[in-house]
């Protein structure tokens, strides 16, 4: 395997403006997995899901090629569980319940044919399991992506500077930089940042797109401007699965080709946020995929002569 | 004269995290024509000040070959003073004080070397005096951009709704945009503003960019990721300065002429929020400005092969 995808398989119960589900399948490594899965054929998750879960979610992660031998099925157990109401603005949201459920006694374990994997992606997860998997890593990863929130930043602060002084890219959304920098002005924050350990930076700035940093140049990637967002679960984990996605199958960590895998993350978590859950990452088109990228390159596309 | 620039000149007294500074000069028209300056050397101001108005910042204007022609000065008067201070995201901001003093009464006159001017630029005032600006001039103006704001869209929409059913470009920001089309979505709001009159729409969106609309295309510009906005005041209208400025030194209003006007708007305001009031405006040098133009190609040039 040459991705490794390591985060939650949940239910989540999602409250937007235009509507309400039910116990719906999300789960960073699920949004993560299937996002990469257009890009790459060679995913894996590593996780933890209870005997609740669907029989039939496993096969469609199967039949888009995600390999989930490293997906624990607990015998007797209940599933993570989260459910969330989100504002007018989309933007901001209030967790109701947070159930870890079998969440709560993970120990990962890395199966074999992942532990020489070229990329692996953390998603957001305690940051002792996120080194856990690491460090079971036989070799050295090309390209380490992890991906975190604040819960950690308050809750294990120190724990959480080790795992991200272990990794090459960091993905968080621009409170949260500002929260682990302590700096307002995202530049500030980055720079910062970038002095834990990190030598990438991506700020994800929902409807407002995304900053990726390194130590010397930033490059922005716009948000699509949607006519109706429906559900923003998942779009910053569509993102980072498109990412990591997008370099697995090129084999290519240039700054230039980071560049065009932030695009291709937000083309992902633009399709991400049209349906409930993860429905509309299970059917994109290459024809739609095109599209959508057309429709970055136009966005942002002007012509001065220097 | 090809250029024509409505809207206030005023004092403003403004308090930021970085600092406050007591009765500086402001205002929209002041703004607007130093921004435009930089691009064009046909402009001029039509306004209204109190003898108060200090004598050197009227030479300053005349040196950047703005006009004053049509810029009343009121013996005895005071001149219109805003004071405000600023949250610490920069975003949001209180008015502290407004005394509108000779605007209260102000009854532009545009001076006869005006009157056939190809461009108007309407800074934010009360709709009806912009409405008397449009109707005095002896020819349409190739084009007319309007910058207004909330206060109008609740004191008097219907005087401001004819404001807007004659005019080409409307600026306004995001909040506002909303306001008007009484929808969330930006792409919705755009669909509902352009049926009321202008054939362009540009959000301003502060620190996350600005989007132009027209019928048909929508183009996104990202704002600069500055380490330091020292004070966001007149960033927008330093954006439209620059924006109709470009437009007025190039005479071409295509959409794809547009983009390139945002841009170089964008840059302006990106100068403007780099120090207290209109000072960085007064000293933006070809330099800097191409280089800040190359920053904003590098932001967010990609190369993705379709």
């Amino acid at each position: 395997m040459s991705l490794l995808v390591v985060g939650t398989v949940a239910f989540d119960s999602i409250h937007t403006p235009f509507g309400k589900v039910e116990k719906t399948v999300g789960g960073a490594a699920t949004y993560i997995a299937l996002s990469a899965s257009f890009f790459t054929k060679n995913t894996g998750i590593v996780s933890v899901v209870g005997e609740d879960f669907p029989e039939t979610t496993l096969h469609k992660l199967k039949k888009q090629n995600i390999n989930i031998d490293g997906l624990q099925i607990i015998k007797g157990g209940k599933s993570f569980y989260w459910s969330g109401k989100y504002h007018e603005d989309l933007n901001n949201r209030d967790t109701l319940v947070t159930e870890l459920n079998v969440l709560a006694d993970f120990n990962p374990v890395v199966p074999k044919q992942y532990l020489d994997a070229d990329f692996l992606m953390l998603g957001n997860l305690t940051p002792a399991v996120q080194q856990s998997v690491i460090n079971q890593m036989s070799k050295r990863p090309k390209l380490i992506v992890l991906d975190t929130m604040n819960f950690w930043m308050e809750s294990m602060p120190q724990e959480l500077a080790k795992t991200i002084s272990m990794v090459d890219v960091l993905t968080v959304n621009d409170a949260e930089a500002r929260q682990l920098s302590g700096e307002y002005s995202l530049v500030k924050a980055a720079k910062k940042i970038l002095k834990m350990g990190p030598k990438y930076l991506i700020i994800k700035k929902g409807e407002h797109g995304a900053l990726l940093f390194d130590n010397k140049q930033v490059f922005f990637a716009p948000a699509i401007p949607l006519e109706e967002v429906f559900d923003p679960t998942g779009a910053g984990d569509s993102f980072a699965g498109g990412f990591i996605g997008y370099l697995d199958k090129t084999k290519d960590i240039s700054f230039d080709n980071m560049k065009r895998a932030v695009i291709f993350g937000s083309a992902a978590a633009s399709f991400c946020v049209e349906k409930f859950g993860i429905d509309r990452l299970l059917e994109i088109s290459d024809d739609e995929m095109h599209d959508r990228i057309k429709e970055f390159i136009n966005l942002v596309q002007f012509d001065i002569q220097l």
